[in-house]
């Protein structure tokens, strides 16, 4: 196993750090549209995985979006739901997102993962990327509120977060750690950043998720995708196999254990993807490299019978038969 | 003068923090509404004070939202806009905004100021408040994007600023030289933050510009608010005085200068004021801290030909007998 990078001490260890794909909680093919019904799915699961005592019923949902909605007057009275509430345990998450339909047009017309804030465009680019990255996180972190899920916005741009020619420069994660430490959720995207040799370039929810990994260390790691995950060819295409088992080993090379091909045939890999950054491969090489630290990786269809599996971290213990999705670990 | 703090080396001085009051940009009686048209005209001012050189012709307002917007379709071509647009210069500006009708309701509801995050309410309120804040804060940063203006959003909880006892203990200012120094004009807003000895607490705009100008050193702050300045009573009764100019002392006391009372009348400090941590006195007294430091501070309503001139920094020249707002100074 790889050596630990300088580990932070958290007062709890962290259960799972889930990556919200872009592809997964918008409309793909629909400007700067949310997936409103799977991203409501999505955050009821996450509730469900996040509540610690399963035989303690957690009551009902307490609300922690208070502000105004469209066509609904209520929003006020929320506030009384909590009076003689008790305190519920939550497993400590972190939750990163995509950005799907939002960003992703701003970013590459304006070119701002190439950098050059000199040129008014990218200038112009990065704000407009931000603007769009920032306002589906703060639906995102909307959505878990009002699941009662005491999420908080991290931006990355905000938090001081910078590259050098694409690699994190500087990341620090004390500030992740304290919201943790206080019982909250951090939600973290995709943004624009400085970059030291550039000017500008877009880090990906993927590396972020990758960096925290190393440092935060969580039991497990779950990517919630619109496939079931990594196929040996474009999904859409008929006779494509779900990869089940992908296994890492330490010089970083993998290769599927589950099913079992015959031959040696070379396995060509997608998954539908809808990022700047460099949709798959990006993801498998990230994901090798989160399994190399003993973290187990789970790819899996948002919004499913088998996310909610993956979430509640069943399959460190056990792999349904029925399960559908790719399992990325280390073997020694 | 008071001693300079651990001043911070940036590429090129910052001309004016401004502050945009809540009660200024948000209608105040009306939950969670933006005041349009004045944030509109207030954008408007800050791009013509923002910009360096008067005889240059800064050409068409080049938009930096590229977002869907309810009722236009046409966002997506303004991209096309930037074809061979040359580099605007621009003097460099730090902006911060109250809450207003935004995150007031959330936070004094569940007592977020007073701390204590193991009670449900208070947990609860910090993440309602965080929502509304930022949704305003998402709004203000839309709205000067429109205008032309490179702002990006920079949340001090994200930033990892926090408190204990409510003073800043922590509040790591590089992020928003870095941003500035790459071109960008930064927008804080007054944030529920983590506290280290209560939990939590409300850390308001006003205590944020104090910090920021001790760290930054601007030529100039601005405070826009919904009255004219300072008045030496309500400003809703009859005869109320304006005070037009106070003069801070050493010692940090402070005495008005103009107009002139006879004998030895004490002034009544009253300013219109909508937030959670303590309205005009605190305002007065943060500012008389600015104005110690040996920078000047205007207080004037906003949207109105007085706040341009404030903003365009004129002001430090040439006083006009016509200008309606309060100067707070020092006089050694």
């Amino acid at each position: 196993m790889e050596k630990k990078e300088e580990e932070i001490k958290l007062k709890s260890p962290i259960r799972c750090i889930v990556k919200l794909g872009g592809a997964a909680i918008t409309c793909k093919n629909d400007f700067e549209k949310i997936n409103e019904d799977d991203l409501i799915t999505v955050s009821s699961q996450l509730r469900e995985a996040m509540i610690m005592s399963k035989s303690f019923s957690p009551g009902p949902v307490l609300e922690m979006d208070w502000s105004k909605r469209p066509g609904i007057s209520e929003t006020l009275s929320r506030v009384d739901d909590f009076a003689g509430q008790q305190v519920l345990h939550y497993h400590n998450f972190v939750v990163i997102h995509g950005a799907g339909s939002f960003g992703h047009f701003q970013a590459s017309k304006s070119g701002v993962h190439k950098g050059g804030l000199n040129q008014p465009l990218v200038k112009a680019g990065f704000v407009a990327t931000r603007i769009s990255v920032t306002s589906l996180n703060l639906e995102i972190v909307r959505a878990l509120a009002r699941e009662g899920i005491p999420s908080v916005a991290m931006s990355p741009f905000s938090c001081g977060w910078s590259t050098r020619q694409r690699n994190i420069v500087s990341a620090d994660v004390s500030n992740v750690v304290e919201a943790l430490d206080s019982g909250f959720v951090p939600v973290l995207h995709g943004d624009a950043v400085l970059d030291e040799s550039l000017g500008c370039t877009i880090l990906s929810g993927d590396v972020i998720i990758s960096h925290l990994a190393a440092h935060l260390r969580p039991q497990f790691v779950v990517f919630l995708t619109d496939v079931s995950g990594v196929y040996d060819r474009p999904p859409s295409e008929p006779n494509a196999i779900l990869l089940r088992e992908i296994a890492v080993r330490e010089d970083g090379s993998w290769s599927v254990v589950k099913p079992t091909f015959e031959g040696t045939k070379q396995v060509e890999i997608s998954v539908a993807s809808h990022d700047t950054t460099g949709g798959m491969v990006t993801k498998i090489s990230e994901a090798a490299l989160i399994a190399k630290l003993g973290i187990d990786v789970y790819i899996v269809k948002a919004a499913t019978k088998h996310s909610l599996t993956a979430l509640s971290g069943k399959l460190r213990e056990e792999i349904p038969e029925d399960w559908l999705g790719t399992i990325i670990r280390y073997v020694s």
